[in-house]
């Protein structure tokens, strides 16, 4: 346990967009990183939020693209399209949407060390598409650190 | 991707306390984007946190009221009553709001620009009561920015 | 409502290694209160990271031990061993334990008050080894504030 300590905290914050495909899994782990870079991060914290309800963030694998094909079933097995939901005005797809959003989480924070995020040697950063087309997708990120 | 710095980094810190009704989700941005307004915050990170183990955060839709009564059937589906568990001594909505907890969660970080949550267009945070009974809940704010 | 507000904000970080248990749920709550003593934290806001794909970081009821049993067995319902996924190379308890981790977070982001996280009193912060074999599991802990 070695505590780093730091004068001078700053902060930035950027919105980025992602071009995304149907019930797809983005690396979004190289745009986050170009950022940190950009702005000089050293040592912080790095948040990420998405700004829509029926797609998401996670940190998973990022060896085995079977890993993620898996975890989208998952997801379809979890929330099931067809299951008498009263919301279905914005298509079948978008209650299920909005069920996987809710249990994956809109927002995720991630130490920052050495200027990148602090990810063991299998961890990317994901952002899943749960909508059956494709859309153009924004999250927040914010920085705080030295 | 604009970054945006600031010199000084100020915290601020509070409790607030919502009177939940059973099975329900309530909306509590107003109640947090008047706590911002409050300490004059800018540009910045909002952190929510519960402090309880049967009740939890979400950013979902605030367009369609359906959608989270949908989300409350989906969470039942996932953590059904009397599902054979041990815990019991607390009444049999108490294990399942545990598991809805776990999987919701406790804790949400979002970005502030200009004194307000960045949501997008269709988003809002919710407190979710998973208990069949309403109780005061209690939620600390935290504030990090300019 | 009482705001709080500090002039000098600070940071610290370290990483901590917890040896897991087969499918267990390991309360970290002391081990990171003691960082948050040594480092001489006040109020501010911690966040845990866990840098692994297989395990993951709740907040849960700390009372009842049978509770913390309960939300294995619901995990292995959601994530269920055998469903013929596709990723099987590392064990037929990798692909659940990955799913598990997508539902239950790598990340949570925790207020401190007084020098300790903000809980209620039937709270800790957990450490989830879903995998069936015990390992060493990384956690960073990242802390901004007086």
């Amino acid at each position: 346990m070695v505590p780093l300590e730091t004068g001078a905290i700053r902060q930035a914050l950027c919105r980025i967009t992602i071009a995304t495909r149907a019930r797809h899994v983005h690396d979004v782990s190289d745009e986050v990183d170009r950022w940190l870079a950009e702005i000089g991060a050293g040592e912080g914290l790095l948040t990420a939020f998405v700004r829509h309800t029926s797609c998401s963030l996670t940190v998973q694998e990022n060896a085995d693209p079977s890993v993620l094909a898996d975890l989208l079933d998952a997801l379809d097995r979890l929330a099931p399209a067809g299951a008498g939901y009263r919301h279905g005005s914005e298509g079948p797809d978008d209650m299920p949407a909005h069920i996987k959003t809710m249990l994956t989480g809109a927002s995720i924070a991630i130490p920052v060390v050495g200027g990148q995020m602090d990810f063991g040697t299998w961890q990317a950063l994901y952002l899943i598409e749960h909508r059956a087309r494709g859309r153009p997708r924004t999250i927040t990120l914010h920085y705080l650190g030295s």
